[in-house]
């Protein structure tokens, strides 16, 4: 089976929707893209941090999905990550209420031994000397490096994460961070100038407005699946990056035609994860509901016009 | 060839957008279904009024696509409907500085004799008693109404608007109006209420986030096509209606797949409205770049993951 290594962190979310609020629960970008990543046939590995607070049933659940912990740094008398944050009513924007650092400030990635010549990695959201820590202790060239980054990085450490985009093979950002790191208001300028940059493939999320896969002068769109409702949209960038990463190990195929699949299968699992508050959805998911909502996804957007001649499917 | 009956203003426009500005131009509901749905092969005629000061030269324009004028009502010592409007500069939203119904006001429509048989109406965004009188003049039941509306009729003539949305087929609103009429966030809610109220399809549409197709329980997306730059927004849900109702029309088709595509057409004419001024892109518009755009939206949209076993394409 092939490699996927995952650095991200390992967290604990306290998260305030219209619908209900939580205490501290299980949280993480590393957290949300292995879970995710664990519905495809590849071996996984995490590369974090945590405190002497993290519980041991959370690191069992990392581990019953067949995700190698070994990198997962436990801080004696750490603390774990905190963040906290509300949603506003349509769920499309929220205020970050607090964020405690505290053993993440002082990380420093290790990679395992044995990870070290991982088919893909997937390079979670977090200060760009972690991400790029983390390839430089690589011994051998992975097939597919994939980068996700934020506004804040752009705002804090842009000379930094701009050396670490030119080392990736995949960026994804949102909307206003691909508009924040181009000064581009139109996406497709947006992505030809961050290709400029460095990656062969920009990927563009817009949340409940799907997702855009620029490669050269090509590009592919995946909806989000419209749902009855958004629970908690939490860890849905990152599940749509276990998605996307998961489905590329396990096929070891890095074609455009591929990497299609790969947002489509990235939009599939991020469509589970906002049902439920945090991790819940994605804890009890199973294969088969994967393999169904597929369907509706091809459902969707599949159709059927012929093209030789603009009137020969009608007649 | 099949008949398309259109109702929809036929107007003067003056548009301020981040990129210039115009003085009185071609413009209205109307105007924009009957240009787009010219590229069909159809007959086509619109019922609405303008003043003594509609340049003889913008009938001819509509004359010169074959569209029937005859129910195109043109009132001596009347002014033609005007509407003055700036875009934001994401383009997204937009103030209406000046709004004159002029010979609007008293519009009576009459429906020609030769298209109250029509196979297809298009109820343009109009008083909901407007696109009454014009079912009411009708002699036969037509294949396929479409009415489109806004929420100016939801505020001051709501009980006349669901009268009429009561006798269509298929009604197209955007997201903001959905969720006015309905009262309900969620897009996937509200179209299964909107289906309670009469129509048997709902069309929401997104604007620059696509078009969502209900019927039933099932659901079709097409995606706006991600453009370099949207000049002007103006007409481009009119445009897609005239894309949507044309292709109908043309096809005599009314099979959910078919109107999947229906809607693709409707997306792929919009996306040409967008790129200039007014009208402007889509009077110089070619058959040919249509069907080339169609092969893009093609691109963007379809992929191929078989399902029957989820590795079976991996190896």
């Amino acid at each position: 089976m092939n490699k996927l290594l995952i650095v991200g962190t390992v967290a604990f979310d306290a998260i305030e929707t219209p619908f209900g609020k939580t205490d501290k629960i299980l949280g993480g970008a590393g957290t949300y893209i292995g879970l995710s990543a664990s519905f495809f046939k590849l071996q996984s590995a995490i590369v974090s941090v945590v405190g002497e607070d993290f519980p041991q049933e959370y690191l069992d659940l990392l581990s019953d999905r067949g995700i190698d912990i070994s990198g997962l740094e436990v801080v004696k008398g750490g603390k774990t990550f905190f963040w906290s944050g509300r949603y506003h009513n349509d769920l499309n924007s929220r205020d970050t209420l607090d964020t405690q650092l505290n053993v993440l400030a002082d990380f420093n990635p290790v990679v395992p031994e044995n990870f070290k010549d991982a088919d893909v990695v997937m390079l979670g959201n977090l200060h760009p000397l972690i991400q790029t820590s983390v390839l430089d202790q690589l011994t051998a060239q992975p097939k597919l490096v994939v980068l996700d980054t934020m506004n804040f990085w752009m705002d804090c450490a842009l000379d930094d994460l701009l050396q670490v985009i030119k080392r990736v093979d995949v960026i994804t950002v949102n909307d206003e961070e691909a508009r924040q790191l181009t000064g581009e208001y139109s996406l497709v300028k947006a992505a030809a100038q961050i290709h400029e940059m460095g990656p062969e493939y920009v990927v563009i999320k817009k949340g409940e407005h799907g997702a855009l896969l620029f490669h050269d002068k090509k590009v592919f769109f995946a909806p989000a699946l419209p749902l009855e409702e958004v629970f908690d949209p939490t860890g849905a960038g990152d599940t749509f990056a276990g998605g996307f990463t998961g489905y590329i190990t396990q096929s070891e195929n890095i074609s455009f035609k591929n990497l299609k699949n790969a947002i489509i299968y990235g939009s599939n699992m991020a469509s589970f994860c906002v049902e439920e508050f945090g991790t819940q959805r994605m804890e009890r998911l199973q294969k088969e509901e994967v393999l169904q909502r597929l369907q509706q996804f091809k459902a969707l957007t599949q159709f059927d016009i012929s093209l030789g001649d603009d009137n020969e499917d009608e007649e």
